[in-house]
């Protein structure tokens, strides 16, 4: 039995730690954002977003800029911009969006065809190379903002428009005979196509979504026939050691095994993949995703919920290869893995892909985004050194300092639309009972009534559930029991009671009335995390975590040549409230130890380095590092000095 | 005061280690070579150099193959040619040469051009782009070649040919006006010219190798005006964090503190400013050298005397960075440091680079081919996990088995002049005496009579040297007291004696009478190295060496996931006499362990490997790894398994 979430206009965040996060989205993101679409921002890389659809539209002379996916940064934007009206009504902004609205309107074709790039550099060559040159993933963006937009604020103009263009593709595309047998080279549109047909009841939606997953990597195989369609011998080169496999296209999805390929179009399938196996009711396609989920959670994911060890093709290579300094883990793709978590969680109704969500928002997600709101990461590394970053091409995807904007935008408008529509990844509900997935303050209509919750996390677990309900309801209140907390007591209304674990959550079944309250107090104890033996890169280190967080040692507060530290395993940890840029944080502060260079110049010696000093190392939250500056950073701290 | 090589026809090798790849190169490398230079070996990848000098020759038709310096293949083919004839003649292969070379001045153009890569494929662009375009390094091969061979034949044809070359070249090149100021892409002419000037006696070599020299790096910069002279843009692309520095033009020579750039040219560049130094008694280019080298030892070398850390421009990256796995440390960036290292040599009579020249040799270079001689390694990683060598792109350029032939053949044949010019390598002389830098048996022509060295290197350290002098002789016998050995008993006719030690060598002055024999008792024990603490890859692990061969070990000795193994630093060795492939060889043994994995699938737990269980250690020299098939290696181990 499936869960639906509490929609985002029925939950509203008051929260210690995330408030920041949906404010900082309305007052910095989305207008820099909104600046840098129109290529405002001195310093930044062009956008060319609102250019490009001018010309588009006629009304301006001049040449496309950007990548064949440009139109998307757009899409993302207003996607953004309808969550934060959902929430907090703006009527310039709206009034903004709806000139935007109206431009994507006139730039239209009158078959319905909407994609900026062919409209203005190659318009002979629509829909001839849907591998590499994302038609469907632009439309696949546009169509989630239309949505959004139409669920804000009732205006169904985009949703119109973005109808007609998939009118337009569903003529040349699908399995009839006569039509392309394609699928998007980006992955995207398969995942907006359900939530237009839940937003629309139409069918046909959840149809072509359907035709667009099955058919993937299906013999004989689109991508190449395409490419002797067109009589190019054009190959992307992201990732030459996976050819189709960087598409996903490398076997049908049901008999894919392996996470693979680029990591974002990767987790965006997966996701499309969830929405139609739950809309179809397709057990074997449910148990394609959860093998595809259990690839990435046990064999292919960061502890910082990043996903992608390497840059060619910001792809996932093989099992347990996860370098920390050559990493991807682009922001992209966690909130990938976000979404697709969501779906999972709806299909199965389990506390284990909440675990996940968690992990990737806390730390590689919200690491993407400076804490001031102002610049932002792709990659997101476990161990940084600088020189190295500067000086080794292998590393020089690595950024040591976030950056303002990207040519290539997608990780900014995708960290801010994750933000600015997170209440709705909070609660669940199904007609037994109410879910609750993450720890967040909040209050969310439920059963005529109101839930209100109050959560210490990430500073204590200390988590409170209040019900404002006109009148008494029997229901089960399910809470996630967090993998990061040892010991929960729960109380109903200061009255200790037991509760059942059930699919990773307590189950409390019981009647509620008007003003009960339900505290789960869960501790959150520094715990001490260890890869898997086969994580080469991690063998003798630990990791150190509390409550969702990941913690990692800055230059900063810990001096250079972070590699020379250690943590011997005894060592005890104080906990420090945070100060200044830390405010309303905890710090970790433990004895571990520093080991001394021998003193010799020399490269090679019979002399091993045997003396440690004792150093106070300071932990902060990974999600906060470089936020004072570029320096060294380290996740995966040594444990064991000497022999 | 400079010392002077003995040359390679007064000097014999036997050995029971060396004679092996003498006799490999003459039986094995040298036919198989000429085979692949006229692209009859199944399997391997066309070179095209024959062929090449037959189109440009008028005497076939076709297109150029391979790279714009593919001519100097079959000069280094020409050079072992020439230093096995030296040793043995054989006058089948002889006649051969003389075919070959018969073949080249057919080739020449009349003006003295030749280069047949300008000849057949750009006529009109002749020195019109020296930075990426090789003439003057094709150019250099030959004339190495070319006075090998007349050193070993008496013949001159081919120093003719190349004198009309180099003739060519100075009227287009030089300090007058109306000429290009121009120098080599990649250094190597610079060294030829200095073997060209010793052999005719010519002045005007070495002032153009002086001239070269001295232009590099000067402003205007050559390089980006021939770029403007040209009219194109075009940028090398072999390490875009390195324009200038890759090509060792970044800097006047004078000025330069850093090994940088690619790595083989770097080498080859310090090798030409040795030799022009000493030629000149310019005593501050001599001190650059001295830099340089330290830069090279002090920094940037492997422990196997590896150089080049990144595959990106085959390059030198910063001070301290030595990835074990993503490695390059390119068979002939060794061989091109030995080269360097003999003119340090000549110039300081100091054992400091004898120290490197043996390391290299013994590990980084004879690694580079099997010890059968049919194939060979152009990148000499230190730490091989096979499926990432062929997952991850960033270790593509690892390869787990020697390769048979390469489109781009500069490591094997450069392997195989080394090795058949080696005894040129082993001992020096001036006046005062006799210096010994090299523990390989052979025999020597000295001072009208003999010296014989009969060493057990490298399995163990006795080494004896017995004077056959037609009357008595007062020198001073110069030992170098080897890195690797921590007590050496010196007996003269069973007498113990005491020597000084200068400049890192025993230095016994005395006279010497027919049957002296000089013994050197050195002991060999099993050493443990540890990295500078700077070197983050290597902390907390310890690589074993004895005598100068680095050991490592292998998957199939060892078992797979090597990185869970730990040497204790308490454990003791136990030496092995090896069998079959390691016949003559010494292996190791040690009592390790093997951390035990915890049993759990998950890939992040609070639950660490703290089991470990005894494990029997084999370790065979770094040289001797995969020759038994594709497997994982690690030089350097961890010593502590347990905090």
């Amino acid at each position: 039995m499936s869960q639906k979430p509490i929609l985002l206009k029925d939950v509203t965040i008051e929260d210690g730690f995330f408030s920041h996060y949906a404010d900082l989205v309305r007052s910095e993101v989305i207008p820099y954002q909104w600046e840098a679409l129109n290529d405002r921002v001195p310093g930044a890389e062009k956008s060319g977003c609102i250019h490009n659809f001018q010309i588009a539209a006629g009304e301006k002379e001049g040449d496309f800029i950007g990548f064949v996916f440009q139109d998307s940064d757009i899409s993302k934007w207003l996607e953004a911009v309808a969550y934060s009206l959902t929430k907090k009504p703006d009527e310039k902004l709206e009034a903004l969006a709806d000139e935007v609205i109206d431009l994507i309107g006139r730039a239209q074709k009158e078959d319905g065809y909407l994609d900026t790039y062919f409209m203005i550099k190659e318009p002979e060559n629509r829909f001839r190379n849907f591998r590499d040159c994302h038609e469907l993933y632009c439309c696949g963006h546009m169509t989630e903002a239309a949505v959004a937009y139409y669920r804000a604020t009732g205006k169904d103009k985009l949703m119109r428009i973005m109808q007609r263009f998939i009118d337009c593709i569903s003529r040349n595309v699908g399995p009839e005979e006569g039509k392309l047998h394609a699928y998007p080279g980006h992955e995207e549109l398969e995942l907006a196509l359900i939530k237009l047909a839940d937003a629309t009841g139409e069918q046909k939606y959840v149809d072509l979504a359907a035709y667009f997953i099955n058919e993937r990597g299906q013999d004989p195989h689109f991508f190449l026939e395409e490419l002797k369609t067109r009589g190019d011998t054009f190959r992307f080169e992201g990732n030459d050691l996976q050819p189709e496999a960087y598409f996903q296209s490398h076997l049908p999805v049901r008999e894919q095994k392996d996470a693979v390929g680029h990591a974002v179009r990767a987790v965006y399938l997966y996701t499309g993949m969830a929405d139609v196996a739950a809309r179809t009711q397709d057990e074997e396609l449910k148990e394609a995703c959860r093998t595809l989920f259990r690839s990435i959670r046990d064999k292919r994911m960061y502890i910082t919920g990043g996903i992608g060890s390497t840059v060619d093709g910001e792809a996932f290579t093989f099992d347990y290869d996860l370098p920390n300094d050559t990493v991807y883990a682009e922001s992209c793709a966690s909130v990938g893995l976000i979404f697709f978590c969501r779906r999972m969680l709806e299909m199965d109704g389990d506390a284990q892909y909440a675990e996940v969500m968690e992990r990737a928002l806390y730390n590689n997600v919200i690491a993407g985004m400076a804490m001031d709101g102002k610049s932002f990461f792709y990659v997101n590394p476990l161990e940084v050194f600088p020189e190295a970053d500067h000086k080794d091409p292998h590393k020089s995807h690595i950024k040591t300092v976030r950056q303002k904007w990207f040519a290539c935008a997608c990780c900014p408008p995708n960290i801010a639309r994750l933000l600015a529509s997170l209440p709705e990844y909070i609660y669940q509900t199904d007609e037994t009972g109410l879910t609750v997935n993450l720890f967040i303050g909040s209050s969310a209509a439920y059963r005529n009534g109101t839930v209100v919750q109050r959560s210490g996390v990430p500073n204590d677990g200390k988590t409170t559930f209040t019900f404002h309900l006109p009148e008494e309801e029997s229901f089960v209140l399910r809470v996630r029991k967090p993998g990061w907390s040892r010991n929960c007591t729960i109380t109903v209304n200061g009255k200790t009671v037991e509760a059942p674990v059930e699919k990773g959550y307590f189950c409390l079944n019981r009647t509620f009335r008007e003003g009960d309250c339900v505290c789960f107090a869960m501790d959150m104890p520094v715990r001490r995390i260890y890869a898997n033996a086969n994580v080469r890169e991690d063998i003798g280190k630990v990791a150190i975590m509390r409550g969702p967080m990941v913690y990692c040692l800055e230059e900063h507060d810990n001096g250079a040549s972070l590699p020379l530290l250690f943590l011997p395993r005894s060592a005890a940890f104080k906990e420090k409230a945070g100060e200044g840029l830390f405010e309303n944080l905890t710090l970790l502060m433990a004895d571990g130890l520093r080991l001394q260079p021998t003193g010799s110049e020399e490269l090679y010696s019979e002399t091993p380095c045997t003396q440690v000093v004792p150093q106070k190392l300071t932990f902060i939250p990974y999600f906060s590092w470089a936020n004072r500056g570029e320096n060294e950073m380290l996740v995966w701290v040594r444990e064991a000095p000497l022999a």
